[in-house]
């Protein structure tokens, strides 16, 4: 499970690139600049698949064993994040054109909750079947407390980004990058170093 | 052997976003629903490389050694695999094109049960040479039970798929679904959950 | 070394497929046809990539530990396997185009051979430097003996083809063919098995 | 760490083929010779990609454990990495246009400049926080070794070359790849090896 697991996970982050063009008319700088939502979504959609990916490393590592609905469940949540590369190409390339962004912005937002979402339905029937191993890592089991504490909390957030990104999609997608960026930065363990 | 085919099952899994694209003219989400073939595509190539994926994790974790022969056998499913991307692209672009769908849907199909095919072929070896390891793990051993037993019915229902897809393309694409849908759904444990 | 090599040798063989497209003006099947130049390089590629990851595996399974000098000529075979991609893709084009397709042969067929003499030379390496473990599996001392016994006539085989490539390149080609056949198909376990 | 990590280097360095093409007018060697600038950069990144990986396997191997921030610098190194294959094709591209090479050479040299910095903070964060073990492979203790010992004058070359690279971009390019081949080929092991 672990090795087509990772391999989907970087194989989606890694193929984010393609997603970058230049559109050439311009100066040299005009066009790296202008390529910016192309920079924004890139970021977005590689900080939301780390985020997954370290919530499932968390959960495999403390996995006992895998029961035939877990691996089922798996392959659905690698279908989305694998999907990713899709939508992030769309709000790169539509996020300044006011036809389209609305859309596009929302079926990313949509997407990208819906990665949440299996990766919290994954770690739910791991414990309802009691799939864990009972000696624990300390790290991996923090971070799936603080993901499972949170989950309300970010699923409300995700929902107020999508309907802010309906009527402004720039702010829309600034939201979501928050989020990933909550999600991925360890804003504890960084105070509590500093303040040892 | 495990390293390397898990590689090329997930590479080709995730190559699959490459085959979608929106066609602009258009309102967005027009564009959006138009590219419906493209997501059935996706949506029935990732899932039988699921399923084949879920049937070679089950083999080769109940593998003791792997024989020259096996390995070959194993190189020549990949290479079907590896291919993959290319007719659910031709699929995907040509659903509604009542000139070309019938030739490529028939292509696809064949794809997929060449698939379905070697991967029972692995198996029949493995089995034929002792390559097993008699220590069983329940859930792999069920798996490849089930694969076995499944196998001439699923060959005569692609044969059938295949033959309605030749009159009824679109019909053809929806059988080689459900069958992928039948392949990786595990319904005998979900129903036994659902009864407990 | 070995996570990082089978990622390259699988991405490379998987990304040959991309080499792959149909040129429009015609039926659809007399397309699918047309493009056999196409198949019969990723052919190639996919069985040339195989066999050097066949060698590879026989013999990083037999390294007891690897030295600074193995690390960077496993880099310089994988960059080599990275690219093999490109050289497929002028091939596939420029089959049936005599201006071209003489060139795009000759850089095919060097490419096929320098994978082939890098792959020998990371063997002559590990042997000279005693990295293998004296414990040895059967299958991959069989298949490093039989890789070292073939070095010579492959090499020499490969020029041969590199020369008819120059007068007739799609007997070029076909040579290409057989030789990744030859290094790949296990003739000999085959015929054991036959006269059992 | 190390599945997901191996992926996204070995996918990088293999997606840099696709910024290989050749533009058609012109006799087929011409065309072949005309690309030279893509070669280079092909090669500069994937020597560049080839040692950050050499670097990060001797860290991973060393580890003992990995801390949540360790996990969060990794991520933002791969960010960085998967990035490379865009500036790679900016920079192929442009490396003969004088109204944009110089823009696009920068940047790339930038982008070089950050994967080694990233690659120490990774390395000075694990030793400040005693993630090694005490148990030293020697091999990969010297590699560690010799990256921080070199770190200010690698990052002062590379300065250097970024300056060189605003005023005549091709020389910036050849010194990049001079610093890629200084961080790849281990002199000192080869110099041992002749003299013995």
């Amino acid at each position: 499970m672990e090795g087509f697991s990772d391999g989907v996970f970087s194989i989606a982050a890694t193929l984010l690139v393609f997603d970058l063009a230049l559109h050439p008319p311009g100066s040299p700088l005009h066009q790296v600049f202008d390529e910016w939502p192309g920079y924004v979504a890139y970021l977005v959609s590689f900080l939301t698949i780390g985020a997954a990916w370290l919530a499932h490393t968390a959960l495999t590592d403390r996995l006992a064993r895998a029961d035939s609905i877990l691996l089922r469940l798996n392959l659905l949540l690698l279908l989305v994040v694998a999907l990713l590369p899709f939508p992030t190409k769309l709000v790169g390339d539509a996020l300044r054109d006011p036809s389209s962004e609305r859309v596009f912005v929302t079926i990313y937002g949509l997407t990208l909750l819906t990665i949440r979402l299996l990766g919290f339905a994954l770690d739910a029937w791991a414990k309802h079947e009691h799939l864990y191993s009972p000696k624990e890592d300390e790290g991996d089991e923090e971070d799936l407390r603080r993901d499972r504490r949170t989950l309300l909390p970010v699923v409300a957030a995700y929902m107020v980004a999508i309907l802010v990104g309906l009527a402004w999609p720039v702010a829309g997608v600034s939201l979501y990058l928050a989020l990933a960026l909550y999600l991925v930065v360890p804003f504890r363990d960084i105070r509590r170093e500093l303040f040892r």
